[in-house]
C-alpha cells in the first residue's frame, strides 16, 4: 500500500493496533509447562502475527473518541480478534473451505493437525469470553456484561455462525441479492458492527447515541466484504494471502456475480461515502474511522 | 436402573431437570425461517433429548439448597449444558474420536455433515455465554459476570479443552497415575466443578463458601471418569449407547489401566464417600446431591 491509497494517520493507527494486540496476546497465552503446552501454541501460532486487526482497530478507535483507556480497549480489541481468528480456523478446516494458506503461512491444520485446530478454535473461543468478563476489562460489571452479550449475539447462531452457515447453504443454492447481503451482514458485518459498538459500551455511549455508529459498521461491511469479492474475483493469491477464484469455482452467488465487477466497486464507493456520512456529528477524532473506510475498499488484501 | 440402584428422590430430580432442559432448548433454539434453519436443526438434534443432564442437576441441585429461583437455574443449566453438548460434538468428530454413535443415535456430523457439526458445535458455544448474559438469568450483573467467568475459566484451555488436548497427546505418551488423573480433573472435572460453583454464585454464596462444594465436584469428578473408564473396559455397548473399548484400542492410559479394574472400583468407592463427607455441614437439602454422588459410580452409561 503507497502513501497515496491510505493516508498517514491510518498507517499508524493500523501499526499501532497490531502491535498492541500481538504484545496482549503474547503476554496472555503463556504456554504452559504440561501437555497442553501443545495446544496454547497451536493458539499463539493462529493468533499472533497476522491479519489487519480491523475489527480491534474499530474497537479502540472508537472507545478512543469517548476517551476509553487505551488498555481496556485492548482487552476487548483481544476478545473480538480471538473470536474472529477461532472463525478463521474452523473456516479453514477440510470440511469447511479447506484453505492451506492464511495471511500467507499454513493454516493451523495443515501447520498442525485438524484435531489441535478444532480445539485451538474452541479454545480462543472461550477466551473471548473469559477476556471480557475479568476485572480488568472494566471496573463496572454492567459494561463487562454488555461486551459479552453484544460479542455473543454477533458471534453466534443468529450472527456470524448464521451466516457462515447460509454461506454453506450458498453452495447449492441459487441465492438472489437480498439474501447475499443478508448473508454477508451476517458473516461479516455482525463482528464489525460488534466492534464499534463494543467501543462505544466501554465509552459508556447509552444504546440510543450508538445508532450512527451502528450505520457506519453496517456500510463498511457491506462494503468490506463487496471488496473481498473483487479481491477474490480479480486478485493474486501471493498479494491477498490466501487463494482466490474460489467463489467461482464452488458456484457461489457473490456481489460480484449478482451485479457484476464495475457495479459492484461503485456500489462499494457508494457504501463507503454513506458510512463516513453516518460520522457527520464527529470532529477530527472521527478521522481514523474515516480513512479505515475509504482504505476498505482500496485495499488488496 | 432398578429401584435399589438409585433412590426414589433422585429419579425424580433426573426426569424433572431432564424434562426442564429438554423444554428450555426448545423454547431458547426457535428454527428460523431462512438458510440458517438447518444450523439451528442441528443444534436442537444435539440439544434436546439426549444425556443424563447431569451438569444442569447439579447447578440446579446446589442453587435448590441456597434457595434460587427454578427458572434462572435452568437457564445457567442450559448454558453449561450447551458448553457440554458442543464438546461432545466436537470430540466425536471423525479428526477427534471419530465417533458414529451418542447417546444411541448417530452422532451430529453423521446425521447432518461435519461443516454443520463444526458450526453447531461453535453455535453452541456463544449461545451458553449469550445466556448467561441476559438479564433474565439474574437481574444482578455482578451474578451474571462471575458465571460468565466461571464457565469461560472452566470450559477453555486452562479448563476443559486443555484436558480434550491432554487427552490427543495421551495416545501417543506413557501418562502416569498423576498426569491421567490431572487430565480427567480438566476434561471432566472442571465443567462439573463449574455446575455446582455456578448454582452457588446463583445462590449469593461467598467464594469462601464454595470450598466444600468445590470439594465435592473434585471428588464425584474423578469417581465419574473412573467409572466411566470401567464401563469403557467391561462394558456392553448398547447400554452405554456409545462405543466401548476404545481407551484400550487407542493405546491411553487410563485408571483401569494404570490401577486395574479392581482397585479402580475401590478408589471411586473412596471418592465417593469422601464427596459425601464434603456436604457434613448440609441437611436433608443436600440429600439429592448425596444420592446423585453415589449413583455416579453405580451407573452403566
Amino acid at each position: 500500500m503507497g502513501p497515496g491509497v491510505i493516508d498517514s494517520p491510518l498507517v499508524q493507527a493500523l501499526d499501532r493496533i497490531a502491535t498492541d494486540i500481538d504484545a496482549a496476546f503474547d503476554a496472555l497465552l503463556p504456554v504452559p509447562d504440561d501437555a497442553r503446552a501443545r495446544l496454547v501454541e497451536a493458539m499463539r501460532y493462529a493468533a499472533i502475527g497476522g491479519g489487519k486487526r480491523l475489527r480491534p482497530l474499530l474497537l479502540a478507535t472508537t472507545a478512543e473518541m469517548y476517551g476509553v483507556d487505551r488498555g481496556a480497549a485492548i482487552r476487548a480489541g483481544v476478545a473480538i480478534e480471538a473470536i474472529h481468528v477461532y472463525s478463521l480456523i474452523h473456516d479453514d478446516l477440510p470440511c469447511m473451505d479447506d484453505d492451506a494458506l492464511r495471511h500467507g503461512k499454513p493454516t493451523l491444520h495443515v501447520a498442525f493437525d485438524e484435531a489441535t485446530a478444532v480445539l485451538a478454535g474452541d479454545s480462543l473461543h472461550a477466551f473471548a469470553f473469559e477476556m471480557l468478563a475479568e476485572p480488568a476489562t472494566s471496573a463496572d460489571p454492567f459494561v463487562r456484561i454488555e461486551l459479552v452479550q453484544t460479542l455473543g449475539a454477533a458471534s453466534g447462531f443468529r450472527g456470524m455462525a448464521g451466516g457462515q452457515m447460509m454461506d454453506l447453504v450458498a453452495e447449492t443454492s441459487e441465492f438472489d441479492l437480498q439474501t447475499v447481503t443478508r448473508l454477508q451482514q451476517l458473516k461479516t458485518g455482525a463482528l464489525l458492527g460488534a466492534a464499534v459498538e463494543m467501543g462505544a459500551i466501554l465509552g459508556r455511549v447509552p444504546v440510543e447515541g450508538r445508532a450512527h455508529l451502528r450505520g457506519f459498521a453496517r456500510d463498511i461491511g457491506l462494503a468490506f466484504q463487496i471488496t473481498d469479492d473483487l479481491i477474490d474475483h480479480e486478485g493474486d493469491a501471493a498479494v491477498a494471502g490466501k487463494a482466490v477464484g474460489k467463489d467461482a469455482v464452488a458456484g457461489k452467488e457473490t456481489f460480484v456475480s449478482l451485479l457484476g465487477a464495475e457495479r459492484a466497486r461503485t456500489q462499494a464507493q457508494v457504501l463507503v461515502d454513506q458510512a463516513v456520512a453516518h460520522l457527520a456529528q464527529h470532529g477530527r477524532e472521527a478521522d481514523v474511522l474515516r480513512a479505515l473506510a475509504r482504505y476498505i475498499i482500496e485495499r488488496d488484501h
